[in-house]
């Protein structure tokens, strides 16, 4: 059973304001959990299932708390509608300041809403090999538990900074893509060198006017069909895929 | 107010069996709505706050029944959290045979359970100019309202077939491109002819042996990072974006 103070923490951590009062945040479902305990991160809470525990014995002796508990309990706790697993309580790493120099791409967000689309954002960085993120600061938070979740592992390997973007913006002299309908065709685009800050925009306003003035290259999705637009995770995914292939070919 | 005889039908559309049965199915919120009445598809009924009618008296003439009511009632007979629009129930198209033939490019779903995923495909397609998706008879419904929701208007342009895949497939001799880790390199992919089939699989476990054994050509998007998979829906769109570019310079 999970005292009722361990409870009432963990449901304070569904909330930004407690995460950030206390620099904690969770991760849930099996291979979340096991992917955090395999990493640098320091998981200060473990509560799992019978079966969870039986199994992963060899990796719970760095865990200072570790707690058996029932999958209602785990549900009654968490975010998730069914969990067989575990949920692990982690502190938030301390990440370097944001270095857009020596970082061969960054994702620049302004204003992603849905914990969902930054989720699936951070996993699509991590597939390019993108590990730096820089938000708005009305971003949705990157340790709300649907990011967590929608993010799967990948929220080890991607670094979040949540700046004012103008601010960052002004101080680079790299090339910055900004995902526009209008701009140049994103499958034929001239690179002439790798590398530089990829903006997306808002899900309902696209880029601001502020954030615009800073981009020095805007570019496009070539539509074939009718669709109006493309969700954002969707045109980040292509975007990247497109800018990491013209990249690699002006490499050569 | 809305009769208890409608309350009762729309409930029933939530599940697919009365979906089938009625031959109906609803489509909710302003923007998918006015879409929906701006088709050549039948919208039977239409319920809608005071403000959606006012605004829009003059697409209305064709619907039979055309009822005011409030957010309240439009939440309680559906799945939206909140709607300030309208629910329109709407026939079930009847969309002519497959045909591989003489389509550019066809997807092939080979079972993805998730809802929003097969909505986010549903637009994905639609953006690539693709109109038709062959699904294995497992594959989410069509109609569900959470497809719907995830398809936006996309729903309106593209027709999906439920069929056993390996007849389908046994059928072509056009280039059968399957999504796998470990294929030919999307980015780099020598295509001879512009048009084929594309099949993704299921979620977890992929395309399926059985269906795999009619894939002439493996092919992978490639890796920058340390991401395990993308979501289906992202590696949709990526290797759509890829197919569709790589296409139009072999047809140049």
């Amino acid at each position: 059973m999970i005292s009722q103070k361990w409870v009432k923490l963990i449901k304070s951590l569904h909330t930004k304001k407690y995460r950030k009062a206390e620099q904690l945040f969770f991760v849930e479902g099996e291979k979340a959990v096991l992917e955090v305990l395999s990493s640098s991160w320091t998981v200060q809470a473990l509560f799992a299932t019978t079966s969870f525990l039986a199994k992963h014995t060899d990796r719970l002796h760095t865990v200072p708390l570790v707690q058996q508990c029932t999958e209602d309990e785990l549900v009654k706790i968490g975010t998730f509608s069914s969990n067989d697993a575990a949920l692990a309580v982690v502190a938030m790493p301390h990440w370097p300041e944001v270095d857009l120099e020596t970082t061969p791409w960054t994702l620049v967000l302004d204003t992603i809403n849905d914990p969902g689309n930054l989720g699936s954002i951070i996993r699509i960085a991590d597939w390019y090999g993108i590990h730096q993120i820089v938000c708005s600061p009305e971003t949705a938070d990157c340790f709300n538990p649907k990011v967590i979740a929608a993010a799967k592992g990948s929220f080890l390997r991607v670094q979040l900074h949540y700046l004012p973007l103008t601010t960052v913006l002004s101080q680079t002299t790299l090339p910055i893509y900004g995902a526009y309908l209008g701009g140049e065709n994103v499958h034929t685009l001239p690179l002439q060198q790798t590398g530089g800050l990829i903006v997306l925009g808002n899900e309902a306003n696209g880029i601001s006017t502020a954030t615009g003035a800073f981009v020095t290259r805007k570019i496009t999705i070539p539509a074939f069909g009718a669709a109006e637009s493309l969700n954002v995770g969707i045109a980040a995914a292509v975007i990247c895929d497109n800018l990491l292939r013209l990249s690699a070919a002006c490499a050569k």
